[in-house]
């Protein structure tokens, strides 16, 4: 690689070029946003724990057999992943019910979720990432019936893989958003999987380790973002 | 009927016994609310009107073999209906963009809907009537699978017979907002189909004459709901 070219800058990652047109470099930013890029603030070493969690965890994806995007780690803050057509969704997919959840149902905050409740979201920010049905994918064309099955179909792997996972490290996989990309026509995982797209409470203790503590100011941030670090990477 | 026993008062009716167990009265009240009960006004007629409009609907619906609660017109502002056990989901079917769809997903405003697109709400005032999906409804418990996918049939049904009712008395039916009861096991439609839970526009004009007009503040609210009076009563 030689001068980085930005394909896409997000809120929290960059996307960039490499010599192959089959392959982006995605880079992981400080920055975080809350509430629709309402809150703003940089949380030091974000980028670099996240990029780290997320590698650890794509890599124990693959060996269960989940297709995803990752390739390697290619510096601190930078992983190699195959370049994918996203798909405008976010699937979310729910153990337990907290924050938008409770908000939008009246559901109890902490209520198992059995079996894990998936929602969709339409992944547009000047329309604040709305809910939507499949009936609304289908009219937006967001994606075809087969592909929607097919996310949520993986979404479940997906969770049922990583709660384990989180668990013998003494984490609760509270709930997780996922993004999807289409590389060769097969759907895979994308994005990241981390403390900023999953919720991650204490085994013990239901001390929050992620986002939650930005969202609401609950401090020890990066201390959270650590955490999950070390009992996911360390 | 000696006094009358208030069974319930909602915004725009109230719900009154009779002597049978099986049946209720509906008055019709002129109130009107609007964006979940922050705006109030009173719309002198209106209950009359939407009483009529309602007895008419349900009759054309009946003689299509569609059920409802609908017994028979007692006065101006009521009607006989079967006792039910109301479905907490109000089901909305849209054969043009408008409104909140337009607002939450960025469709072009009109943009014809086909199929028509269904979408359900919990009927939860204090939640403020919020989308949900399927998997909401069963995680909520508000009705089985089997209740779900014979409300969607039978907003389908309807929706089907009204179109060409209205078309024909020189009105576009946009949407409309549906809610269904329980009677001996049997899915009925309910409450009221009218102006307040229809969107009708004038088929050469475009002309909005429904509550919109009392939502938006575009004036002739009471003229709008005669019209609409005239054209499917008179």
């Amino acid at each position: 690689m030689t001068a980085e070219t930005v394909l896409y800058e997000g809120k929290a990652k960059k996307i960039l070029a490499t010599d192959s047109p089959e392959y982006i470099i995605q880079y992981f930013k400080d920055d975080a946003t809350a509430f629709n890029a309402e809150k703003r603030a940089v949380i030091p070493g974000k980028g670099i724990v996240n990029n780290q969690i997320s590698a650890r965890v794509f890599s124990v994806l693959a060996e269960a057999g989940i297709p995803t995007h990752f390739v390697r780690t290619v510096s601190e803050r930078e992983m190699m992943a195959k370049r994918v057509s996203i798909i405008p969704v976010e699937v979310v997919i729910r153990n337990r019910a907290t924050g938008s959840l409770v908000a939008r149902l009246g559901l109890e905050e902490g209520q198992v979720l059995n079996p894990p409740l998936i929602e969709l979201f339409y992944k547009n920010d000047a329309l604040g990432d709305p809910l939507i049905t499949e009936d609304h994918i289908r009219l937006l064309k967001l994606a075809d019936d087969a592909q929607i099955a097919e996310m949520k179909r993986l979404a479940q792997r997906v969770n049922a893989v990583l709660l384990p996972f989180f668990e013998s490290r003494g984490l609760l996989l509270v709930d997780l958003k996922l993004e999807f990309g289409i590389a060769n026509g097969q759907i895979v995982v994308a994005d990241e999987i981390s403390p900023d797209t999953c919720r991650l409470w204490d085994l013990q203790s239901g001390e929050r380790l992620d986002k939650d503590r930005f969202r609401h100011d609950l401090g020890r941030v990066e201390e959270a973002y650590r955490e999950v670090w070390r009992r996911v990477c360390a």
